[in-house]
This record gives structure tokens, sequence and C-alpha cells, in this order.
């Protein structure tokens, strides 16, 4: 007698409509990923441990070529496109996810196309270009990108990555989860930067079914809360505009497939102060020697805002991504002698 | 019959009277180290390989607890020392070898004690007592350390861990050669920061037994060149002083040792302006994110200072620490607009 009964949903994942997660793809992803994405750097920081009253590890997502996790998710795209006999891809991107779409790219023999809105960044895109990417601007944000990039996509046939949409890059985030669960002893929290969601619900989902005690807490920057929004009222929520110096996660529209993921595995979703942003930078900097893009001190801003939470565990935050332009880096962490 | 020669030289070594470094010992002593320590980040950095006119990959020893490569080698000393039984062990540092082997002991219930002189700084001896270490502090420098650490070794029957002259340090080291190797695909040339010796003697070793034809080339500051004068002279020359900010290899008296290591290893020594330190450091700083010590930059120096001789190379750099002292790292690499 074959059952046509959905199976039971792994232990700890929150009853949801709809969960496009699935282990085993997130365990194959691992074999799509080039080395140079896998197995980064996981451990206790003493004097971070210290500052903040808990056991924190780091896990190190920046020491690679292109200084960020998201190599996971688009080597895992590119691996299976590439298998499928694609030749091109498409973005849209002003930063990491388009250097990691050209890297994965280029070593694939697969031609890029990466679309920025007018105000990205020069020194981000010279990036891009410089892995091999063809890079177009158009006038306006980052929704107008969007939508040349669909347009390429149609007109020259080309694989549409859409970060987090895409269930290829939540699966390679997804590998991180492993990495934690394999090598760093018993925890009780992960703290993770959300934005489009796919490293939060990727990693969540790996903990929620191999290890469903440890606590998932996605961060956002108050300034740019629609995921988290829609996280608390269980539907989707868009907000006029965004206010934070954590571009990486500064969305406006979350994608509801994502949203029903993030409410399958989140046990909490704190919003943070940039104020608080800026002194988890800070903390990084003097005393563990790191350079972060903002979207990687989410984990300690909710740290400093919520001590009590954490205090006496042991508390892990993945640290995923270090592409701060140095001059903004240096405004915003060095120069305030006075903290 | 049983031949009572020497064994020849493996392939690549230049004929010296002795050399005491072992490739099994070597392979051995990856067993002998936390994973936190072993498989480091190593990584094409396309930005500075840009400047830099050569394919540059980076091999990062920073991103662990205590943020520099000499847990390998306190890793290694204290896994047999502890298999022999021993309770105890001392060393003589103002920083990275006395961070280590407070790690080392805690992790393996050796207590150990660190010696330093009165100049050391404050922050650095915060560190290794919050790793279980008992500090001592002796009026005078770093041979003033080593005497009284020596005292202790006799008088509490505490093992003397000298860095170099132990070959576990040089042996722990060397791992670093063997994941290269491994890891990274073919390289032309080997960039070594040169202090006492045993990240260059033992990583030289593993690649002119397994890879003879990469070149080993050793960099010290020219503020302290004890050990290239006396590889350049073949003998110990010691010196009245030094002067570099690179205080990780700011040595004056060579170990005849691993002089005769050195001998069999090295293809080229260069030294180093001190301005060129402070460049390497501002490009791994700006152009690869990194926050490195001084030490860490001599590769990065080596390359500015003979370009010719790398262009077009696929040249590998060792970044071994990052713990400098905030206020030094902004002093020396972020307040120098002009540049």
């Amino acid at each position: 007698m074959v059952s046509t009964a959905t199976p039971p949903a792994p232990t700890g994942l929150q009853s949801v409509a709809s969960v496009r997660l699935d282990l085993d793809r997130i365990r194959s992803a691992v074999f799509s990923i080039a080395p140079v994405f896998r197995n980064t750097p996981q451990y206790v920081c003493p004097p971070l441990s210290e500052m903040l009253g808990c056991e924190l590890i780091l896990k190190l997502e920046i020491a690679n070529p292109i200084r960020c996790f998201k190599g996971r998710g688009t080597e895992t795209v590119m691996t299976r496109l590439r298998n499928s006999g694609a030749r091109a891809a498409v973005c849209a991107s002003a930063g990491n996810l388009g250097q990691a779409l050209a890297y994965s790219g280029r070593s694939r023999q697969i031609s890029t196309t990466v679309v920025a809105g007018g105000t990205a960044n020069a020194y981000k895109l010279e990036r891009i270009r410089a892995l091999g990417a063809t890079v177009r601007i158009v006038d306006g944000d980052i929704e107008d990108a969007r939508r040349l990039a669909r347009q390429i996509a149609n007109s020259e046939n080309a694989f549409l990555v859409e970060d987090s949409e895409n269930i290829d890059t939540c699966e390679g985030a997804g590998t991180i989860g492993l990495e934690l669960l394999e090598g760093i002893g018993p925890i009780d929290a992960v703290l993770i930067a959300l934005g489009g969601g796919a490293m939060a619900t990727g990693v969540g989902y790996v903990f929620k079914c191999l290890a469903p005690q440890v606590e998932i807490v996605c961060v956002q920057p108050k300034g740019a809360p629609a995921m988290a929004i829609s996280w608390r009222t269980r539907s989707i929520v868009e907000t006029e505009h965004t206010d934070t110096i954590a571009d990486g996660v500064a969305g406006r529209f979350p994608i509801p497939a994502v949203l029903d993921d993030l409410l399958a595995v989140a046990d909490h979703v704190a919003l943070v102060e940039e104020d608080s942003i800026i002194a988890g930078m800070r903390m990084l900097y003097r005393s563990a020697g790191l350079i972060v893009e903002p979207s990687a001190a989410l984990g300690i801003a909710a740290l400093l805002e919520d001590p009590l939470r954490y205090t006496g565990k042991r508390v892990a935050t993945i640290i995923c991504g270090g592409n701060v332009i140095p001059t903004d880096f240096e405004r915003w962490v060095v120069e305030q002698k006075g903290e």
C-alpha cells in the first residue's frame, strides 16, 4: 500500500503551508561548491566571548576571493545549470551576488550579466567586471535592475538568478549549517543576518532538521524591516523605503515562498538599531581583528541589544561578508575615537 | 648488507652539514594539531593579483582564536609532551608564542608559564592570562625573559619551548606547506616571513621534498636582519639591536641548527624596508579586507620591492598573524590618507 499523504515535517519545523527546502538537496549542494568557499573557519573568539558574556563562535565567510558567503549559492546554481547545458546567466545586484555569480560563471564557462542600479558603487562594479561579467547599469534602483534582468533572461535565453527566490541559493547557503553542526560542538543559538532570506532559511532549515533544540535567531536592521515584520505578522508586508548602512540586507519586497520557509524555521527575529550595527563592527574590528560589512555585524548587534537572552550560552554567528569600502569603514568604525 | 651511509637528501635540498627536519614527522604533526588551526583558507586574491602583476595566493593563518600560525607549533609540542606525561611547560614570549602555548596547554591540562620582558604590551599579556597561562614579567628584554624561562624550566621541571630551536615548532609550521601543496595547484614561489626560522624552514622543507621547483623566498625586515645575513654568509651573525615594527620577526641571535635548516631549504632571502611593510599592510587592508600584523605583510613587501622577479608568476604568501594593536594599525595603515 502506497501512502499518498504528505510526509511528516522534520522535527522542530513549525507547521506551515509549504517548505521548499530539502535536506538531501542541501547535502548534495556541498559537492557543487568549489573548496575555496567550503569548510570556512569557525572558532570561539575569546575576547568577544568575555565582552558579551556568552561563548561566542564566529563562522567566517569572508576569507575567500569574493569576501562573502554568496559563492556557496552561486556555485550551487551554476553547477546545476552547467549540468543542464545552459550557457548564460543574469542577475540584478550591486554587490555581493554579482561578484559571486561572475566568479562561479567564469570557472564554468557560463557567461554572466550583472544588472545594477545607477547608484551602485563604482568600486564594487569594477570588481564584478574584473571577474569577467558583463555589467549593465540602469537608471533607477535595484527594482529597476531586477526588471531589466528579467528582460535579459527572456530575450537572451539567460538563466535568471534571483537571490532567495532561487532555491539553489538557499541550499548553497544551507551548507554553512552543515559545517557548524559537524565541527563546533553543541550550541544554544545561531544568529543569522536576515535580508532576502536565503541564508536564514537555508541554515535554519538544517538546524531544525538535525538539531531542532538550537534557537534560530534572525536579525534585520530596524531601517529595513520588511521580512521581519512579515514574519511577525505571518503575511507579506512591503515597506516604502529602507534606511540602513547594511546594504546587503536592505530589501523592501519579501518573497512569499521565502517567508513560508522562514516561518517554518525561525524561532526569533530581532530588529536592531544602526548604532548597534556600528558597535558590532567596531567590536569585531578591535577585538577579533576582522573587517566586516554591516550585515555581518547584525548578530553581534542583537547580542548587544538583548544580552540577557544569551548570557552564559554558547552562541554562533555567521560573519557573512567583508565587502565594505575602506573610507566607509573608517568613517563608521575607526574614527569614533570617543567610544 | 646494511648500509650505514647517510640517506641521500631529498630532491631540491641544498647540501649542508645536517638538516633536522623530517617529512614523516611533519606529516604526523597534522594529527597533533586541533582542527581550528588546520586547513586554513587559501585563495587567489583578484584585486591584489592585478595590483602586483602576479597571481597572488593568500594563505590565511589569522582566522583562529589566537589570530596567528603559532598554534600549529604549540599544538604539536604539547600533544607530544602530553603523550610523554609532562605536566608543565614554559616559554619566553611577549606575544604570539605565549598565546599559542597558553591555548594548547589549556586544552590538554598542561599548566603553562609565559615569561615576558618589561616592555611587553599589556593588551597581549592580558590575552595570554585570559587563556589560562601564568605570566611572569622580568626587568629587561626578551633575552632576559629567555634566561628566566630556562631557570623556571629547571627549577619547576617544566618543558622549555624555544621557538624554532624546538623542532616540533618547525614541524607544526611545516603543515602549512602540506596544505598549500594539496590544495592550491602549481605555484612558482612561496614568500615566507623569516624570524627565528620555524615557519621558513618547516614550510620550505616540505616544498623542497615534494615540489623542489617551487622557489622558497624568505623575507626579513632590514631593521632585523640577523638571520638573513647569517644565511647569506653561511655563518651565524648576531646584531646589536633591532629596529622594525615587525616585532614578530625581530630577533638578534640566530640559532645555529635553524640556520643549517634554512641553508638547506631557502632559495632566496630578501630584506625589505619598513615603508614597504607598511605599504603591504595597507594593500592587504584596502584591497583584501585583512587586518594583519607587520610580519604578515613581509611577503607583499618583497613583491613591491622586486616586482620583476615575480611578474606573471603564481606566487603564494603566508599571512602569518593578525595580532596588531588597533591604535598601531590605525597610525601605520589608516591615517596615511595622502598615499
